[in-house]
């Protein structure tokens, strides 16, 4: 990576901030409070921890001087306890906030519609990633811009898919354990356990925080139907606001509550189906008809809601964004379960049908792709 | 407990809705796509999950005829598909949206300050949450409406703490593993493995989801300082958007960035310091002056940024908000990591402090003590 030097050309002192002209004419301005606050004295050499409290100095800290050293560094004797720092110019410009924000987070995203994210036979095997750390680098940016992954070749062994977790992070344990299976059983507590179709939905929404990652590994599939259905959230997401914005307002103003239960647990969640950053970016949807208490909104509101729910719902069942894949035994698909809904079609009671699934956490895929990413 | 009948005593039909009039005389009107949404016969018999989905039926869909039943039950036959839902009184009149919307969720919330959440002396032991169901509501009702309880006579060895959190759940595990180590170690990649002071914070923050409990337990504790420093978050913004209601606003406006990484990790994550929930209840603190990013918010709000900053970290600061507790061996904290913050006081080298710490989530809890409450 080429480095780019920055070079201060002057300096001019403001009442609250000061302002730098760059060599190429550009100007940034830095607040005396941020300055301070963000000294590389103030980090701890090892951790990179601040240890320098706010409070330590006071709201009305300021340069008694301010000069660009001989190393070219910003350097400002601070009133009044004269502690002095050096910034680093490439730095300051790195964090300036005098221009617009940047939009987004350093995570590119890419939206699909039925056709999928990409072309699924390109999918990685088992040993490729779990080999060569480009492979598990490429395979991670899948579900960091797309949402969801696919992965051949992973041994048909029950628990393997803990495995592939540790690939980059840990197991996120709910109340179906570490591992749960998806597959017939007598009496279900859980819809998923029957050979009933599933309409597309995020996981536990009735979880908070609700698991961020959702992996399922294909052990069986030998009777017809049981095809995955995967939907971009996102994308039925901003198709809704582009063409119903009020909708889309619905959605991410009212609370839902998402309720489950057996006998061993309990659980209840409030949250928008759609929520939104503070750039207006969506960046969750929770979606599970399934586990949806009884709306409570105002009176007058009730059927302005359903409207918008209904539209939404519309959207994730039209076939211009459901994206059909059968998995078969070796197959595992890893999906953001706060962006990626997935279902199934119904399938046959002749033949046998047997995932396993697990959970895990989004923050911690990050982590692993912002160290490959460095390598 | 007493069950309370309900008897409707006529019916309305609106346009879009039913109106009941019960025998007390007052009045709930439930819209018809929200009756059938939530018709019981909707739901399967062992799950209790919804398996008619929305798109099944037209948003238009209405009775055909609406009657109480010889049961009392509210029968409505459905247009268009002759569909017939019963809907039991009591099931309607708990979930009636005519009303204002009740206030809060179901667990109740008391604000503390530097006197502590209530006497630690009373803190039940291990044994006692171990052997008595009673005492481990008792205790995980604490964590809920004070978001901290104190366990004492846990036994002083490595691991324990993973029993304490199978009382109620399961562990979170993150970069940190499973159970993580707080003691002196040359290089810390973590100012909390130094002897110095930390002033109060939530865990994590740079995580998403981060966990939404902490337990600390004490092994050794032979030095002078290195007590536990608490404040209940709440209640220092409660008072901040009392006093300061703009200086609020900031907080809870814009994202702040906290970003931490050693080798093996490098997480990140952006999310205002204070979080209201749709009722404008505070529902989440983050507060971590040490690994909190350079500020990014438009030039000309960085100044009132700042001074909220500063005012939300006076008050934590303050010592009529925390409380202070010495933890020996044995003794244990569990703490609501949305809510309370945690400290210490600085402590000698000459002496030994080891804490063993682990993450769990307050769903888990609430799902064990909403079990708990009902049998």
């Amino acid at each position: 990576m080429a480095t780019q030097t920055y070079e201060i050309q002057s300096i001019s002192r403001l009442k609250d901030a000061v302002a730098l002209i760059w060599a190429d004419g550009e100007k940034d301005v830095f607040h005396h409070i941020w300055l301070r606050d963000n000294a590389p004295e103030g980090r701890h050499s090892v951790s990179g921890q601040r240890f320098v409290d706010l409070l330590s100095y006071p709201a009305e800290v300021r340069p008694i001087s301010v000069e660009v050293d001989w190393t070219g560094q910003l350097c400002i004797v601070w009133w009044p306890d004269e502690v002095v720092s050096r910034f680093d110019p490439a730095w300051l410009k790195e964090n300036s906030y005098s221009g617009p924000a940047p939009v987004g987070d350093r995570w590119k995203r890419t939206l699909w519609d039925s056709s999928g994210p990409f072309d699924w036979s390109d999918a990685p095997t088992y040993n490729q990633v779990s080999n060569d750390t480009e492979a598990l680098r490429l395979w991670l940016g899948q579900v960091s811009e797309y949402g969801i992954a696919l992965l051949r070749g992973v041994p048909v062994e029950s628990g393997t898919i803990t495995k592939v977790v540790e690939f980059f992070s840990c197991v996120h344990e709910t109340n179906y354990g570490q591992v749960f299976d998806v597959r017939t059983v007598p009496d279900p507590t859980n819809l998923a356990y029957t050979t009933l179709a599933l309409s597309p939905h995020t996981d536990t929404p009735y979880r908070d925080p609700e698991p961020t990652i959702q992996l399922l590994h294909c052990l069986v599939s030998s009777g017809q139907g049981g095809d995955s259905v995967l939907v971009d959230g996102f994308r039925a997401v901003e198709d809704l606001r582009l063409r119903h914005p009020q909708l889309f307002e619905e959605l991410v103003r009212w609370p839902v509550r998402f309720s489950w239960g057996d006998g061993d647990t309990e659980l209840s969640a409030e949250a928008p189906m759609i929520r939104v950053d503070a750039q207006g970016r969506v960046d969750r949807v929770r979606y599970q008809n399934s586990t949806m208490a009884p709306m409570r909104v105002p009176d007058d509101r009730m059927l302005s809601f359903y409207q918008a729910y209904r539209a939404f719902s519309e959207l994730i069942a039209g076939s211009s964004y459901q994206a059909i894949l059968k998995l078969e035994p070796g197959d595992l698909i890893m999906f953001d379960n706060r962006r990626v809904m997935h279902g199934r079609t119904a399938y046959t009671e002749a033949g046998e049908r047997h995932l396993q699934g697990c959970y895990s956490d989004m923050d911690g895929l990050h982590s692993r792709l912002a160290l490959l990413t460095k390598e």
